[in-house]
């Protein structure tokens, strides 16, 4: 007889460069997903609100926004990669592949790229890694790279530090053809009139108006990404060594705020977008917790074709995060998320 | 390069009777919605609950309620009638067509009836709005009025005061047809036992037992029928200035306690309803906060028959809202909602 | 006309032995509720969150998880046997059918099988009833005993003491034979690889690591099982009469606890089940609120082959929950839950 305390994770000292990872689990897009996600982070592109729209498109039915793909496929790496990380430091290249459908099953795979100890704190150290998500048909619907800041298991372990190169993953969008058959004009009511590709000028800066406070439903929503890091659900824990977590008190799992950001976006940046295609980079720049209120702006920096594809057009931004310290307070505006974002965007001449 | 301020919605200045806004996104039924939604309310007909049962009764699967219904197709017309608004007067001749069901996509448009600045207020004036929704083969499923007082964009600008008539829209329920051969006997016991038209009286005040407390969990709730309407989701907006809203914080959504008071009195009203004919007249008369309890009474006002439906009659009824002041307060017992309902029940000759 | 205070539920004066409840409603498992339930309670099994693997296991689809199975049946028996109750005592000798899939429609029925008095509180007694839940096509999917501690409508009304036996419900799990043709090897790094059947020893204790914390969410999940009972979301009920009230405040629904304690358990001991097969007995030792951070610990006790399927083994568990007091305080851990539980788990030599 024995008393095992059974421990999920890995630590940084368990890391190995060029190591796999192939997650566990896999998840099905349910409807009770898709609607609790989608309308939580309150993105307004039709084509993830109402399926007559959307098949209009020749898309097989309403799209899986791609704040709620990332947010699953990352969930997913996170038992094996971040349960014991101290933060998520950087998204890297995030490119997005195939559309992803209610009743997809998305599973994931992780490499590890590097491990670095640090050189200040002998308890911790990064991780950078690899993953990418497919779905049931093994189709890629999203590879990216991230650095995360894991705990070491034992302070004096030995530490694999080293890298390997990532590895090559084509991603396609497999965006339906443009068909000049199809009743876009007829359905052109249905998203914001000034977002197509010719609204939009390098150098605007685009405050979007609405905010959304995030409440203690951060703990449920958090939990329908099957995402188990214990420092969003575990508040006993915390009580028990607040110094030792950021902010003293249950975090927000970015990727709330992500999609937040993204979908506080969507009716001024994305509503005639077709897909997101890369984010070049990202970071959460302060924490977010219960209370707080969630904005965004988005910044445009350039536009440019896209290959193969006259009716539409890449526009390249940086949305931004913030919120503010409370009233009266010298803290005054925080940005909470920088986010490098290339959008695939319908060009007016084509659709209305 | 410019810093520009995303608005969305209208203010009173930008109305003129007449005008026509077809709404954006439209939203089809996920089980998510669905099921959140409804189970939240306390709806207990089975036709809501039992896709067994519905499907006996001929209907198509799961009937959305009425409540979901009418809290889909108003938020649908927030964005461009009530983002800016200060309070939701009344709700006018609010009909039901055709059943709604899973996976039906529904859109909505809105007629400006009249437009009519405050004599009192320069910054406010009162906005009289038709607005319709229909289903993806554009059967209407809902046509109500509503009156809104709105926000003025500049409290100097000019008002386009004046009025048009409201449009004729034809509705119809679409009930199957009553079939002696199908089981509903078999059934009835899934359905309260005292609820047939045969037991209704004219006069009697039904007082409903059960209370759900509402929670921060209005926010997500809101979030999902795609509400933007400010005042339910920015608390860094409302702290800011306190005074400008109605009771210095966060209000629910009026289509929160509207289909609470609906669910909380169906097990002794409306269990045996096969639909809800119309709501002639509605208003929420006290602002609902997170922390509040809700009840509901019905006050029964007369029975009719249905012409061309000896198995089903028509109940008038009154449904009230209400919530209590703090326990030792002389607030005492609040009204936060009137209704008149009028609801198609079963006749217990023809069912049980 | 008349005021009428429409009551629900029962009251130890109104239980006779021998009387049997054919439960209102009956629940369609719709995706939203599958989501946001399974997903809430942590549950780690793939069968109950990936359709690509429960179907190569030869399911139908994604397998509805015994505690949901649980919380649905169980609730739809509130109304007649618990709305009226002050505390749920004992489960006993529940026994899991076949397996329940999204889209089916659980119904419920509950025979009384004991009513006593309680001979020192002239205000209450024990009501022992057994309820048994069936799908659309009459299959029971799970049956079990209760104990429920319920208030009297009258102090001085006499009560039907008596018994009757329990009666005999046959249940099958209806697993899927094992057929060496299917890719279960290639499916293997799906779950956790150290919860097959061979991976137990009795007598041994696996603590949990991974905790979560209830919140108001609580009430929005209770909802959405249908469940009435007043002490989980009336609080105006509460705060008028708080000592009458476990803990004076509204109490979380023990399907929530035993829901959670599965699922924290699940990726340690039921990763590997294909279901659950009983519950011998099981109780809620301590009563959960918001604000309580739950978790679990298994203890193996005995394991044993499954007559006719050489590929599984039957593992006989305690599952205890519990919280902590606050921090500082003399309370230190509280048993709050204690189920004998006994799964069917896969042997690696089949399946790994």
């Amino acid at each position: 007889m024995a008393v095992i305390r059974k421990q999920h994770g890995h630590f940084l000292d368990d890391f190995r460069p060029g190591q796999v990872f192939r997650h566990k689990r896999g998840k099905t897009i349910t409807e009770g997903l898709f609607a609790v996600f989608t309308d939580f982070s309150m993105t307004t592109n039709p084509l993830s609100k109402n399926a007559r729209y959307a098949k209009a498109y020749g898309f097989r039915g309403m799209v899986v926004p791609p704040g709620l793909v990332m947010a699953v496929v990352f969930s997913q790496s996170v038992e094996d990669v971040s349960e014991n990380a101290r933060a998520n430091l950087e998204y890297i290249d995030m490119r997005f592949g195939v559309p992803v459908y209610l009743g997809d099953t998305l599973e994931a795979e992780t490499t590890v790229l590097s491990v670095r100890a640090s050189t200040r704190d002998p308890t911790l150290g990064v991780v950078h890694v690899q993953t990418t998500g497919h779905n049931q048909d093994g189709q890629v619907v999203l590879t990216f790279q991230r650095k995360v800041q894991v705990w070491k298991r034992d302070p004096q372990a030995t530490v694999a530090d080293g890298e390997v190169p990532p590895r090559e993953i084509p991603v396609s969008l497999g965006l339906p053809a443009y068909e000049p058959s199809r009743p876009y004009r007829d359905l052109a009511h249905l998203s914001s009139p000034d977002t197509y590709f010719e609204d939009f000028r390098p150098g605007d800066v685009l405050e979007h108006s609405r905010g959304r406070v995030v409440t203690t439903d951060h703990i449920l929503l958090t939990g329908m990404l099957d995402n188990t890091s214990q420092v969003h659900s575990n508040q006993w824990m915390i009580d028990q060594q607040p110094e030792r977590y950021v902010g003293g008190q249950l975090i927000v799992f970015g990727g709330i705020p992500f999609n937040l950001c993204l979908g506080l976006s969507s009716a001024d940046v994305a509503d005639n977008a077709l897909a997101d295609l890369r984010y070049a980079t990202g970071r959460h720049t302060a924490p977010v917790f219960a209370g707080d209120t969630v904005f965004a702006s988005t910044e445009i920096r350039a536009l440019r074709d896209l290959p193969g594809r006259p009716d539409l057009g890449v526009l390249d931004t940086v949305l931004h995060g913030h919120k503010f310290g409370p009233k009266g307070a010298a803290a005054g505006k925080v940005e909470i998320f920088y986010l490098e974002r290339e959008l695939v965007v319908k060009r007016r001449s084509h659709y209305a």
